[in-house]
């Protein structure tokens, strides 16, 4: 494995070892997580975040936190894909003896991801980000945990990045951080441990530790609007090699704070949403907003 | 000829209409130019320059502003490719009745740019960029003139952009406006009109006109890095058409006054150089200082 990042050529002992100390480095940089926290990571049974929870749970002694993982169970495909990521997580989740929790939607809101793809004109894939980012905040600060960990990665923020420079959406790009601050009193902070991992070192990392992650795609992924820019961003690291590093540390750096001073008094203030008391920036919050047109075509 | 950005077909006879409107839209929105402005128009002889002198000619009548027009002569190749580039727009101003002038750089400063690039350790590319943007404000204050436009097009800016938010530079990012306001009393602003038109839309309205400008390009640009950017950036435009001009309207609308308010009182304040009086940074200006190592070898 040759990491042209760092100019480093590693065996398949070493590599393990150094992709580990990356992600420690990105945990400490961004002080994402601190002694004793309890730490909840978003696990699919994909490759990235089946990997994350494989490292985090490496770490987690050596850095005195604890780790549990999530599933949800959104009910795609008719339940097929589903069961396959929630079986999948399981499996991994045991084999690393950490503590799992499988949360599904319909029993929790009342709707499945394919109830919801029927009743609301909305695309799937922004739906089902609401529904993910809602649930697993909500399944965390239930259960009492100090930060829930999500499996993005370097490629993915700097996609996100690159589309938000393009469409010049304050909003967004102030958001693209490595960790996002408890928004309000008991909701844990949301963390990006492959903030600064490109998802070839995580994809070697799954193959030399020989995790049997999920290498079916969601069904619903078809329209990629994104993979344009994926590429540009492939082609991008391929001839300079370190740049997506250098492009995310520099938004972190020297953009976002320029943006956030800009934005202070212009965002409004986050309250607890009338219904369900998660963040929300208006009286009822974007979910249950959604929830509720769902449940009322489903009756 | 079909402007897909406005879903227009447009005929040989109504297409220049269009793109004259465009320009002069761009000209307004942006108060690049007022009624009795003198305006200084930096001709290369290369497409962009010689169809921003033609469309500046037509809109000056109408608009109430004057038109002149400079070429410098840079010394490059010899002075094989600076004479064509000299020559070819002296015949487009002559054509369109425009009062023109040459400037040898050898003539004024001492050097050319040949000199220049054998004598100080800097890519020609950059050189040249800081010899112009020099020579030719100094020239326009010099005549007097109240605003200094150059040739750059959409697509210079929308890859001059993307290639900053990439290396997250505040200080290159605030610059990349439409109008540069005058930085000391004295000094013209300096406006780049084709901020919003397409390079596809410039040569073809300079086809349609028959202007007869250089097609050779200058012989030190051989070393393109920011072609991979382009291409990418021509992929998005015919992907989604509009999308450049969607994005450089975003930077100057949204991420531009956000990070002039944050950079305020962080930039240093420009001040007479102690030798020339041109605006700079520090006791003595860029250019006065590359002048005098280059005039040192010479000597």
């Amino acid at each position: 494995m040759f990491v042209r990042q760092a100019n480093l050529p590693l065996c398949e002992e070493h590599f393990p070892w150094w992709f580990e100390r990356k992600v420690e480095r990105t945990l400490r940089r961004y002080k994402m997580v601190g002694p004793g926290d309890r730490v909840l990571v978003a696990v699919s049974g994909g490759k990235d975040s089946s990997t994350l929870l494989s490292v985090l749970a490496e770490l987690s002694g050596k850095m005195g936190f604890e780790v549990a993982s999530v599933t949800l169970d959104l009910g795609i495909g008719g339940n097929s894909y589903s069961k396959l990521s929630v079986e999948t997580a399981e499996t991994i989740a045991r084999k690393l003896g950490v503590e799992h929790h499988t949360v599904s939607i319909k029993d929790k809101y009342g709707f499945t991801l394919d109830e919801a793809v029927r009743a609301v004109r909305r695309p799937p894939c922004s739906l089902c980000g609401l529904i993910k980012r809602y649930a697993l905040t909500d399944v965390a600060r239930e259960m009492g945990f100090d930060a829930l960990a999500t499996g993005h990665t370097l490629n993915d923020v700097a996609r996100f990045l690159l589309s938000s420079y393009i469409t010049a959406s304050l909003a967004e790009l102030v958001r693209l951080t490595p960790v996002s601050a408890s928004e309000l009193p008991g909701i844990p902070r949301r963390i990006k441990p492959f903030y600064e991992s490109l998802e070839e070192h995580i994809k070697a990392y799954a193959d030399l530790k020989g995790l049997k992650y999920l290498r079916d795609g969601c069904p619903y992924a078809r329209t990629a609007p994104m993979d344009f820019l994926r590429s540009f961003l492939d082609g991008l690291e391929a001839r300079s090699p370190g740049m997506l590093n250098a492009m995310v540390r520099g938004y972190v750096k020297h953009i976002r704070p320029a943006l956030e001073a800009y934005l202070k008094d212009k965002l409004p203030e986050l309250r607890p949403c009338s219904k369900c008391g998660m963040p929300s920036s208006g009286d009822v919050c974007a979910f249950c907003r959604m929830r509720e047109r769902v449940l009322e075509r489903l009756s």
